[in-house]
């Protein structure tokens, strides 16, 4: 049987080391290509470059595992594109990884997140696809602790599948001195970001402002990601991307004059 | 009763031609306040600014309406966030709307919209949010036969609220011969974009890449924003923003080793 063709991309940009994890473990599984971002594109969202050219240009930086990369110029959602259409070309990946992201995408941050958006459009594609975060945001933060399962839940996907549509929101607590427990399947938590705002003055004495802020979550669940993070598992959260809201559908059908 | 408040936001920028047809008709039925991007911000999905420092600069675009504006240098949903946080401070509006938007955020579309993350952004701080797009891209789209029916949407949100963490997104029909025939409250289509990417070649005979492609609709059903705006109706969307697909969580459990 040939190895399973896997696409690793991340959001911090090709250079940091969660992605150079990523790779590693997946090169023990599969072959390997990166695709992956040239500049850091946290927050990003869902965003796609549609205003401007995208280039795409080989790099060694995974020669050592012989894994062949490129460098993207535009956001996670945009290598993926790319690599489907001209580095995969008439193949197609049988996984698409993301990460190992540097800080946690938990409850709504999967919205904001590059790293899942990644995913996500690897599952709008078509494509088996997993977004892996460590709850730790520093540049060199221990991944040691992930390896196994990075690599588990990659082979259950491969092995098992995953519902056409769905990706994986993987999220690991951060390295600790008791072993992380196992895994559990989660869903996403009602908690928010409470933001504010550094209001400062530049070199010049113009107003500018800093995001800030602190992540809030009141919900008890524990079944939640937060929870599950919070006392040393990791979170698997299967993602969809269909936002309507149907149970309000009837309601908005009865309540308005139209 | 004093007048609701509302913010008006948008993706295509502050001087677009939709964000001022939205604001007069805002203006008809509250006490509107503008905070919206400098630039384009199209396909910025729900993009944030962490990395570097956002400014917000009061404007005059709007002062034959009587209405404050500002300028912020960031995403819609940075404008939502500021707004709230520096222009808004210890009131909160009643409303938010985002739009009109020169072309439309049907079916996935709404993961990659700039004007529906700034709807999305409103209801995850909890005001009632609506995201406004007419199916006609160009610069100098019509927007009269939107007028009344945005108009009837903001005021039927005001009067009856909508439920909580819920923003609608509303699609028009370009201006036809023929007027629109109502309101229909759809589920987003199982559509998606087909990209090309055209490979070109700079002037430095370096490859560059730029996203097209297609909108692709296999989703025969009649209740759907796709089939409603196709047919010369507003499509009117309830969306949410928990993404866990639900409905695999207990068969992931079933077949994983964990």
């Amino acid at each position: 049987m040939s190895k399973p063709l896997i696409l690793v991309t991340n959001d911090d940009g090709i250079v940091s080391n969660g992605i150079r994890v990523l790779a590693e473990v997946m090169s023990e599984i599969g072959e390997v290509i990166v695709v992956a971002p040239d500049s850091p594109q946290s927050g990003m969202g869902h965003a796609i470059t549609i205003g401007e050219p995208l280039r795409l240009i080989p790099e060694d930086l995974f020669d050592d595992l012989n894994i062949k990369s490129y460098k993207c110029s535009g956001t996670p959602a945009d290598c993926v594109k790319l690599a489907k259409h001209h580095v995969f070309k008439d193949k197609s990946p049988d996984l698409v990884v993301s990460g190992i992201n540097h800080g946690s995408n938990l409850a709504v941050s999967v919205l904001y997140s590059g790293t899942m958006s990644a995913a996500i459009e690897g599952a709008i594609e078509g494509y088996p696809s997993i977004g892996y975060s460590l709850a730790d945001f520093s540049h060199d933060a221990d991944f040691s602790h992930t390896r196994d399962y990075v690599k588990q839940i990659a082979e259950e996907v491969l092995a098992k599948g995953l519902t056409k549509g769905v990706a994986l929101n993987v999220n690991f607590p951060p390295k600790q001195n008791e072993k992380i427990k196992g895994i559990k399947i989660c869903r996403q938590a009602k908690a928010h970001w409470e933001e504010e705002f550094d209001h400062r003055k530049d070199p010049y004495g113009r107003p500018y402002f800093w995001l800030a802020g602190n992540f809030v979550n009141n919900d008890k669940g524990e079944d939640t990601d937060v929870w599950a993070v919070d006392h040393n598992y990791v979170a698997v959260v299967p993602c969809q991307y269909d936002m309507t809201a149907y149970h309000t559908m009837a309601q908005i059908n009865d309540d308005w004059e139209i």
